[in-house]
């Protein structure tokens, strides 16, 4: 078995396929890679594209990261063991056309041993020292404006993902999208109308760690055909000043979830993680106005609405 | 003594005569006034202008609130009794034109009762209950392009108020500012270029609390003398597309600091505060560049450095 490397392989491939199905589809701007090493261990390929004609700005990364488990990481992400390898890919989108949603994803594997020599070099397979293992992902949607055939497709192809491993996962994983991207200090409004998550995801009862493995593959596989065929459908829509306006105030939810709440941004920002490449997710043009409402049954009140009651898509 | 009566009185004064005199400097826009209450006790003015000539985006508020000490408050403000009171002024200006600095400051005294009587009406006078008092403030610029004789009078305007109660105040307070208003996650970049940021004066020495509310009150004061000349000077400034584009990439770190590092902020997000007033302080529109960097030997490069290395400016 080897499951690091064969995990990093995949998401190395990945983003591959997904940069060059991104790149077809906005037919003008092209990924440009920063490679860049983590002085303790590791490093990534951080791909961004920005002002083409569909993705006004969107990062699609890969990170390989490893090193000794220190305090802060034995305090805030409660784990033990002396050294620690991780590995994922995240990605966001932030197009141009307000009809068209944000997207992110990221799916990722961790492992924990109880020696240190997997922290140096840290890519041999061990199985000895692996004292904890685990996986996490999800791939969430954050519309600007509620068009529901969109939300059942993109529910629907995840719904379809999650069955062929266990019925019980979409229900579950849906809900704790929904509890995990919430602006909590904004009434619990959600930043957008969620998909799934799920996390410390370990061997248990009859789902071995090649079964979370593939699990994690199969999220991954979905995510283009959840979510490139709004782009196609949407991109060419004629929008005005206003519907910018709108998309730009909720880019601003967006900036105050990821900087107040997500637990994997702050992680980046108080570990000496690459900033550049974790604040890649923020969008590129944002407003913040004070007190802005919108007006009861305009489109933006019915976006507004399913981002604080979360709907049942499928 | 009737130092609690006496500084909502000073504080509510203060705010109008700002607000006066800012929108007199705009020559278009008007300060919108909400009256907000807080269900736990008290409650708050906030004024807010947008769209003006000179202001983008501003608020000047005040809030007088209390209750009874929570364990959120006990674990995160470290105090201790069963009641509080908190009374202060918070200004946040973004100006439209980008030669034209952002500026803040606050001024706020807080008290501690071991009896619950104060919580609630709160605002009688009763000093056998008080078991703490302290006063904070201060008042910092972020310059988009840095002027430096403008940052020479700002700051020289601060330490004058500074030296007229203790010469040792303002290189100690000008300290406390360049070591708090830091994105930590940045390389250290500060937020500006600093000014004055004190906090937990309580009476002590020859300095009793009457010496802490009139150096609140003077720092108050000083407010408008130290910023409205650098408004005078610059607004008229022309500026192009780029400058512009600068100041948003800048406000960008603006965001950065108040979501992720601000105690004030953080705090009022996570304990019910007002989060229109809160989040007031945001920037009007903000722009997010993957890996930004400003060329050496230009403008933007000279104003970046001053972030990044503390000046005595005075």
């Amino acid at each position: 078995m080897n499951i690091k490397n064969n995990w990093i392989a995949h998401i190395h491939q990945l983003q591959d396929r997904i940069c060059t199905a991104l790149e077809q589809e906005d037919g003008k701007a092209v990924f440009v890679e920063d490679q860049w090493e983590r002085p303790e261990g590791g490093g990534g390929k951080t791909r961004v594209i920005s002002n083409g004609q569909v993705f006004e700005k969107g990062g699609v990364n890969t990170s390989v990261v490893f090193g000794e488990v220190t305090d802060i990481m034995r305090n805030q992400l409660k784990i033990d063991g002396k050294s620690w390898f991780a590995c994922g890919l995240s990605l966001v989108l932030h197009p141009v056309n307000p009809f068209v949603p944000t997207v992110h994803c990221n799916y990722r594997m961790f492992e924990l041993y109880d020696g240190t020599e997997n922290a140096k070099g840290g890519l041999e397979e061990n199985d000895a020292v692996v004292v904890d293992r685990w996986f996490g992902g999800g791939t969430d949607l954050t519309p600007y404006y509620l068009f529901e055939e969109d939300a059942r497709h993109f529910h629907q192809t995840y719904k379809s993902t999650c069955d062929a491993f266990d019925t019980a996962f979409y229900p579950a994983f849906k809900k704790e999208c929904d509890d995990y991207f919430v602006n909590w200090h904004r009434n619990k409004e959600r930043r957008g109308i969620g998909g799934i998550f799920y996390d410390y995801k370990r061997p248990a009862d009859d789902k071995d760690v090649q079964f979370w493995f593939d699990f994690g593959v199969a999220c991954g596989e979905a995510f283009l055909p959840a979510y490139l065929p709004l782009v196609q459908k949407r991109k060419g829509m004629a929008y005005t000043a206003q519907h910018k306006h709108w998309q730009e105030i909720r880019r601003g939810r967006y900036v105050e979830f990821n900087l107040v709440h997500d637990r994997g941004t702050l992680f980046g920002l108080k570990t000496n993680g690459r900033i550049e490449s974790i604040l890649m997710s923020l969008p590129p043009t944002v407003r913040f106005e004070y007190n802005y409402q919108p007006q009861p049954g305009t489109e933006e009140h019915k976006l507004l609405n399913a981002c604080l009651h979360p709907v049942d898509w499928v």
